[in-house]
């Protein structure tokens, strides 16, 4: 089944609420998918969900997602930084994708200033703990309706 | 009077719809400020809206808002990557600030790849033409609710 | 009315004649402008000057510009080093553009040696003193003559 | 009227105060000028204040001084680290600089670490808080006493 | 059994054919492996391929490559310029190695101009697409058959 | 069951002894794990190993060990220069972390001269072969005598 | 005449089997280039040699290489490195180029890690001694076979 | 015989028109030096023509130059960017030179953007073209008409 | 005996007055030195003097300096630019530091624009000869007054 | 008399205890000193100490240290990371060397990440604060055992 | 016929004497060539002279040097910073070789301040004019005496 | 009494013909010396010796050879690469400097490359072993008699 949104998160994003609550939030993984899963549901659009630790897992869930999903949100963790082969995934699928991050990358060490995940997404948004994946959610949305589906 | 949103637009941001549409859009900045405006009403926050193509300009509004505004929303455009400035002015003002890019400034000249208002920003959005103030007026509007006040 | 040749001066022109003789030459900005006058009402083109110490006045200035002239000369002085928001409006504004500078800037410091205003002008004229403005004018006609309005 | 020193503040110096006062100290400029108008008058020499937010007034006031002091004192803020437009403007104005900063811009973030003032100054002091302004005050009269009016 | 020849290929390499094929060419990985497959029976010397998008999988496949075979042809994609554990392994293993690449990395983006594979590679063949791969199985052979064993 | 140390060695680190025995000795990993474990019983000290060439399998392990053990002695191999995911995995689970490196890493190529486990490690020991853990284990006793949890 | 592939080498390769041999190997210039005589006769594509120690020869041999050949085989040695002129000769000629070192350029100096002539060829060869022209020429064979002409 | 104007062409000038006729124009070098020998005519001032793509013959030409000419004009082509010699020569032939580039070198590649010509020439011109050289004869004359010699 | 000032003195500052008197002015080190003397005795604190050329002293002395003197102030000379030892002294010896410089250190080699004295300095003088000195030790009266002690 | 362990310590290591207890401990340089004392009489290895501020004085120390001592341990402090006399040194006194830091330089200012010493030291162990010496010292015991001389 | 001293002389350097004099002196390179002559036949070396503009021309005598000479003195003149070539053709040539520089290249712009003659020297001479040549040509006779021939 | 050579030897050249022969040769630096003092003798120079680790003694030596002597002939060791303290004391001393290296600096590690005597130097000698301080000898012996005294 084509159409949908898939909500990828990157390695450590599975200790939300637990690892670091002044600068990732209190709130889990688990919390910020109900989240949105409770926005899809009201606005008919299916969602899934896939974290791991693993690049390579990433990479194969990205490649898998070209036929089932018509966008992508992803926060990368840590692998935003370093990851070549997750950007060349993301090219090679062809999808709209969106950028989130719960704190701001910015203002941290040097090595977190520079991501290779913007390069290939549409928009990102950063800071804003776990608002930062619904505002992703609602831009998505306005996406998909436009029917814009190269990133050119 | 206290309370409410100020959005700030630096220079060259008064000709969006008109400039290079492929890279800002169709839109006008007017189009976009009535669009948050409504927004605004709905959610009975007040809002006011500044643009310069004069950095001076800009630091004196932001030093005004202090006593009158609760957040401000900033496309500082141009001067994002080297008005330290403007840089100082909202870290003095001590209001939470949230950070808006038409573009994705991360796929253009390296020049703007860096910003100097992420460092003192909340969260910023980049890449979703006028939906990216639309997200940062939701997101002011959650940060506003929370009575987050400082930066911190 | 549309047409004709639009001459911005920045920081410090105006005190051309006065200041460092040596490095910049006696004539005074307004003794250049005559000369650019006599040239323009020999070829019958319309000519303006405007100088300014204030960034954001040429920026306005060059927004204006875009139905009433056909060519911008512009020397930017110590803006051409950073200000991206020159670079901006005139990229924006969609004219050709002349650079002009009346020393040669690469043998001084090194924070003079690179341009923002080079990436969005058609070519440009250093060294030669007033000398380099009579030739900008001379470039000037020539372009429009052959009528090429985008920069591409 | 020749002769006297010219006090010059730039961008968010009018908060002193208020702003940060950690980093800044609790005196207002107004206070700060109004101990260095003691100083003044109980040497006799005349001075003259100026703030503003804006590069373009600050580079105007800069040249309008030439005929009407005898020596500038310079706390040009964030200006310091990027406006090459007020290193040219000090530089045209042949009269000795005095460069000031209330903090220790050395202990700050790596873009304060280099002022674009200090080759064109005299000397500078910094990281006193209001303090140095008076001892710039002090430099400033024993410069003038000794005649010397090139910066060589 | 030892000899023979291990062809390994990176992240993203099983979606050749499908993914950005003016960059990459229209033959899927299948064919290429096809098509030395074919070469391998002219020449009877054995051939196995492998393509993984988890980095461990192609550390793990290289450690037991050591006693079955006596050289590696390896196109690792992404991993090629980020992936010390790759260069680490091919390193440990100490069979000669031949590096590919499809496109040519230098006309690309700067952070593919350098390859960790490149220093412990005996060479490399670049930007000829799958006949990258058949020049490469040709220059197997020829090393194979002077039995040069070690990289040095 | 809490308390204990865990030991996770990276990428490559299993073919010790037989790779490079001139840069990384002639001990197996089994064989220095052996010593560990002798040290280990006779201090009544649980210990635990972990070794995976696999970045994801490292960053799993480390979440684990957050209510299982109070210290982790890591030699991230090749890992320790671009795995910021393990960084980010140390640095979440919060417990007192060990870096040992059997070769001097500073006197090897110029990339793995910087380790991204320095910065989350209490402290580190490097260049004594498989001495390096022995001391390691010896740091790690007396650590957790002193009941110091945080790395602070 | 038309057709045929121009074989190309730079700065001291006259010297090869004299020079450094473990670097570069045993055969002459000459006997590598019979090598290829053989192959094109094998083909019928004709073959032309040159090589010189002088850029301006080389540049100039590329130029009137234009109507004469189908593609350039080049090793400019040295030339690579920093020669511009070659650079543009090659793209000015319009011609598919291959380029080819004997030694893996990438495990010697910084100097030589970056080559001039890789972003205005189709693609290269590196390290396998005088296997590279060989192999080069199986390239050479293949490009023209496809009539390929423009390097795009 | 002494006075006269020498224009130098760099390497790869010579395929003016032919080359890349979007980026340096249509006019053959013959064509834009029957210009300037129909302005010199007109002006009495005799001119000569050289171009070559041996930098040592540039060299010589320079050096021959000094008893013979009044002035330099140059476009160096690719040796503006590393040609140490040219510079050499052009300074210790102690004539006034002025600078020609065709296209806009500094929207251009990286290497392009700094020149050794600049630091010896009293000024240049680029991005025009043919016309850049017809620009740079009519600031010939200006120059040798105030009898301007030395570079200082 | 507690209180008072210590005036330290690096290399090569013994020469003062001899030494390239342009740059460091006529006054030679015991005349400064006899002002602030004179200076102290007029406000009753007491001041003491050393000068080394070998920064191991400096380091004894200052490290004696705690117990006995409330301020330091340093012209660490060429030292300044590179003794991490004498940063770590006066870091831990606890007390306020002034820095002084006789020469504008900002217009001089580009090795002296950095010092290691400023991050553990209040604040510095600079540029204005045997007068820094006098305002150092004004800055130091007013500091003691103060009673600040710690550097934070 | 040859054989035995000297431990060498640089400036300002005569302060620890005092001086910044939270990043170097609380036991003074002397009660460290004992305990190693203790641990060579254990082991019937001859130790001696030394500190000194001045760099000349360690170098003279090392160089005299070749005939009778078999290893060195040093905690070079501050000259680790600039004294190149320090690397010469010990590199010409050809004894094991095991470089010691109290606090993880890590973590600390980017100017304390490089290390001189690391490269002529056998291996280092830092951030333990005393125990560092103690692992030293065991380390040292173990290669003198082996006889190892030769740093190799 | 074998043995002698082949000096070499790069570009620009036949116009010593004339070009510059305060930098390069008032000798004549022949008189130069004559001094070395006469030291060369009062101790019975032959001594030749080869001096050239083009790069090439240099390379060929170089490699022609190899049987009939048993050192190189060489100035490259500008081409020290720049050819690879002529450092490729030195290496090649084996021979021992002096480099020499009239003027002190550490003391001019930062372009020269880097030779690509030092590392395939046995060691070099700068700064003394035209006694630079003779203390070379005196090393020369030194190292021939000894009949040390490999650089290793 | 006026007149004479003073040669400085810093560093570890104590140890000359004991430490890395192979590096340094096998002289003593007191054979050195030696045979300097031969040559002085001949010459009817004075010659005096200096040689510490200590850079302060080193300053303070060169401090007190203003009036003594003539010219420095000075092999700084390893502070050639940092010592800034030795640069200025030279420069302060305002005596013709010649600089001397037995090794060939620029073939071994980076931070040799770089030497801050060479700045204040006439010019210098590197990689010729103890032949170095002979030919610097001659060199000394020429410049004293012309007697240029400034090193202007």
């Amino acid at each position: 089944m084509s159409g949908g949104i898939l909500v990828l998160n990157g390695p450590n994003l599975n200790l939300l609420g637990q690892r670091e609550p002044t600068l990732y939030g209190n709130q889990s993984l688990e919390e910020i998918n109900q989240e949105l899963e409770e926005m899809a549901s009201a606005t008919g659009i299916r969602v899934e969900f896939f974290q791991s630790n693993h690049e390579g897992e990433l990479v194969d869930r990205i490649q898998q997602a070209r036929d089932d999903f018509e966008l992508i949100i992803i926060n990368a963790g840590a692998f935003s930084h370093y990851s070549i082969a997750l950007h060349d995934a993301l090219r090679a699928v062809n999808l709209p994708v969106i950028e989130v991050h719960l704190s701001n990358i910015y203002t941290r060490e040097e090595f977190r200033h520079q991501s290779l995940i913007s390069p290939v997404a549409v928009g990102g948004i950063f800071g804003f703990g776990a608002l930062s994946y619904r505002l992703a959610f609602l831009a998505a949305c306005e996406i998909i309706k436009k029917g814009v589906r190269s990133k050119g």
